[in-house]
């Protein structure tokens, strides 16, 4: 067989929707020594690990763990765990990750009821109220920050129409977690998950996810199983529980590094994190504004660390991110589905967002369009 | 909230059932700087690791690629793929393993017929032909080293019997990869997945798969959609194949960790691998027969890589392991289920497989029982 090279990746400057750039730390905690999943010092790095989470999610909810998969494979998580075969569920689709949930509850069995917006704008809390009056549902399903389009979907009104209606509300917080606020407790959410390569700046591989009483509760009612084994939260919460009953072997050393991210974030504060996110978004828009660009999303629905920005008439998508990439060592995002083709998405995520960074992206698209 | 230590896990020896100990170079693999999941030089590094993943499953099967989980969503994508509801499925159970996969099959909606073996003993063909001439079995599931018992299952005579009676086989290696002969396309198994912190000596995060022709032709002929989204081959083939078609965000660095695991493989060559598990296993064994130790497992059927030591009466499980843990920073695994209390698992698996922890542990076992 033939002989391999050494692994040498280049560093990149990562500003598109994921992953971003990671820190140095999170890079050494990722390499530590591995031990057993059942070594008591690992045992006590999953407590740490769960402490943080709760922190950065802003619950106090006890099921609170990193899923061993991807954001997808939490959105996954939620759902199978969330639904039983017949459940009647509403989808709040305003770009790709709304379509995958709806995708998933097909999948799962569920009643599918969708209420759509065109992508670049927010769910109205009122086509909400609307679906449900019609339509039982026993779980409602939302994207907080769509990265395919970013815009940040206000939470508190809808969490109250859902809850006057007695569902569950279901969000994905994969991109804005730990980059705006997030409320968990305060604004009523009952199951939210979320994933390591954006505004945690971690790989990508785990993904966060959390579980208030309702949802337990009706997780405990369920009259079958949860359709994933790998993804049953009420056996996987045994092994993160006070039994630690083996249930499959975790992902020793990326839990190393998502302990070692958080750390930083519970460093920083989450709101100096936010306002850190807010002010080098403002910086960004302005720059982009001065040189004529505009933005996909009206600005009070913008979400701070996603930009998606509209591509002018005459100027090659490919070509430009295929500039970006060899010549500045820098990745964007393009964009997906109906956007394709029509905007860049330039991530400002984590410890990928920095004055340096939005300077050298300014200076950057400048030369190139 | 309380400050947190920098992250310092012990070097620990690990001769449990997995992880076992990591190369050097793969821990800096893994703590390469992080490129994004749709970078040319990240598709260049996939497609360097489905090379090397053919290369030690022995097959020319082209989707072969790590799932985006540890084994046993491994375990969870073979199945679901395979299985329709109604399909009928055979499955063997010679220990937790196969007990997991009928879990399994019934969340798929499989109709379930088991073959039973007593714990530490292998399956004999003739279960697998009597059972399948009574039972229409689309697809026949069994594991190749069950990991509770240390038990290396003979495929041969199965693939044969199962493919007469034209159904897919489906084995679990992910204790046996690059630890033991396995041979998938010579064997005609038609899906297999293993794990990456097993003799591949990766940690663990990721599960080698590979389906050949047979069961993607079913997989093409389902008449209902794959239950997972995250483990549905048809749209991951999508991007591991050459349209690079965006479905979840790849565990970037552990890939990177995963690609140099398999150079090492590649670099030993899996004939001296094989053998190197083969010696220190015998080695081992001559050593536990000395002190009066019995094992657990007829000699013919034991795997090498994991050794299931009846612990001797009188002698207290908990403690020793305890022991050897915190004098001797070494793991070794308990039994499971059944044979909790009764067994000692000892891995020499990949890296951690050397005449050196040979010695160490049979030192330590002396003086502590």
């Amino acid at each position: 067989m033939e002989k391999y090279a050494p692994l040498n990746p280049p560093e990149r400057i990562l500003l598109g929707p994921g992953p971003s750039n990671v820190d140095d730390s999170v890079m050494k905690a990722l390499s530590k020594p591995v031990v057993g999943h059942l070594d008591p010092v690992f045992l006590a790095i999953m407590e740490e690990v769960q402490e943080m989470l709760r922190h950065v999610f802003m619950t106090k909810n006890h099921l609170t763990i990193p899923v061993s998969g991807t954001g997808s494979a939490g959105m996954e998580a939620a759902l199978v765990n969330a639904i039983e075969e017949g459940d009647h569920v509403l989808v709040c689709i305003s770009g790709v990750f709304g379509q995958r949930m709806s995708d998933i509850v097909k999948r799962c069995g569920g009643v599918l009821k969708t209420v759509e917006t065109q992508w670049g704008t927010p769910i109205d809390p009122e086509q909400v109220r609307s679906a449900l009056a019609e339509f039982p549902a026993s779980v409602v399903a939302i994207v907080h920050a769509e990265t395919s389009t970013g815009v940040l979907q206000p939470l508190e009104d809808i969490s109250r129409i859902v809850h006057e209606r007695d569902a569950l509300l279901l969000v994905d917080t994969v991109t804005s977690l730990g980059g705006a606020p997030l409320k968990i407790d305060e604004w009523e959410i009952d199951i939210c998950y979320s994933g390591t390569q954006k505004c945690l700046s971690c790989p990508p591989g785990l993904a966060p996810i959390t579980f208030g009483q309702r949802a337990i509760d009706k997780l405990n009612r369920r009259s079958s199983p949860v359709q994933s084994w790998y993804l049953d939260m009420t056996m996987v919460q045994k092994y993160w529980g006070p039994d630690r009953v083996y249930h499959h072997t975790a992902p020793i050393s990326m839990i190393y590094a998502l302990r070692e991210a958080l750390r930083l974030v519970v460093e920083e504060g989450l709101a100096a994190r936010w306002e850190r996110h807010r002010v080098h978004h403002n910086s960004l828009v302005k720059g982009l504004e001065t040189m004529g660009l505009k933005l996909l999303v009206d600005p009070a629905y913008r979400t701070p660390m996603l930009n998606s920005v509209v591509i002018p008439p005459g100027v090659d998508d490919t070509a430009v991110r295929k500039r970006l990439l060899e010549e500045y060592n820098t990745e964007i995002g393009s964009g997906l589905g109906p956007l394709k083709g029509k905007i860049w998405r330039i991530g400002l995520m984590g410890h990928s967002c920095t004055e340096e960074n939005v300077n050298h992206i300014l200076s950057a698209l400048k030369s190139l369009i």
